[in-house]
């Protein structure tokens, strides 16, 4: 019956493949309720739909991103 | 007041009209609660986005489809 | 795979089998997906900790009270 | 740790930012948690996808436009 | 249509108010949906329950209030 | 700004500790996001509210205890 939804940012099908795998193996080990029974969602989050500390996830990587530039030649 | 998240795979404009009517009513018919307060908001999830039993959905179907060949000419 | 969520007031054990029974079955009837594979989860929340239009559904409920009592000894 | 999961409509980036930016700030004055523990994951719903009073959010639209129409020429 | 999810710590029915007004108010201010259709869920989590940054919340307290009584009684 | 809640039954306090350390670390290891940024969120559900192939979890039990006591003093 558990139910594992992992919000998150952009992953690869690989990524995906590898967490559903190793989240629900894990999680299975530790509780002792078999794998059969266990659905993981994965919701991928636009950077633009997110909020950290108060402020959008995109918003902040172009600070950072323009923070570096001036830093020198994309240190 | 009640909302019902329903996450499915993919389904049509049909299927998600005739949800949100029969699951409102039902509902509202078992709590009680009026139909105006109920908001039902169904979400679609990629066979690649969802684990099921500690595998990718999209793997497993992948799996079933190519036994089904090697059957005999798709049985 | 279907994972329907029901975020509800208080409810019985009665209207919670009866809920869970009868929403897998429609939902696996317009779905097509087998009854085995869903999962229903029935959240009770508080009306204390639940808002509906701006206002907390505990306080809604204790003005309509007072309202009726003020029309005329609990009409 | 608090994390916030708004279920809208279509919204602007700038909407986006605004609800971010003053949700976080409100809910870290109200509750004293500092701001930069907040998520805010902003989830945009199609009306197809929504059901509102047991009816589809795009079909009540549709008749709402439907009768103002009737009304004389888009009152 | 809107459902704002808030999962929080412990917070008291002041709190809860002041939250589910203020929240509703912001976001139909910002969105343009009328207030009446807003819900507001608000859940708690107790410290037990919730990982922050890979740690039990309740644990990284109980460091946190250990760190400062040795910091000289209680600073 | 990963989000992972986890349904799941009753769970100890050391179960707790060991998801919210191992699921953080394995998912910031597969996604390259740093753990710091992490919120786990565990909900405990209870048996008779949770829905599994279209009956209640507790109803299950029920009748497998039962199906286990008939097959002979509690094989």
């Amino acid at each position: 019956m558990p139910v594992i939804t992992m919000e998150l940012g952009k992953v690869s099908i690989e990524q995906k493949r590898e967490l559903v795998t190793k989240v629900t193996e894990l999680t299975a080990g530790v509780t002792g309720v078999p794998k059969e029974a266990f659905i993981v969602l994965i919701k991928e989050n636009d950077a633009e739909s997110t909020g950290f500390g108060g402020e959008l996830l995109s918003d902040k990587r172009a600070k950072m991103a323009a923070e570096k530039k001036v830093g020198g030649n994309y240190e």
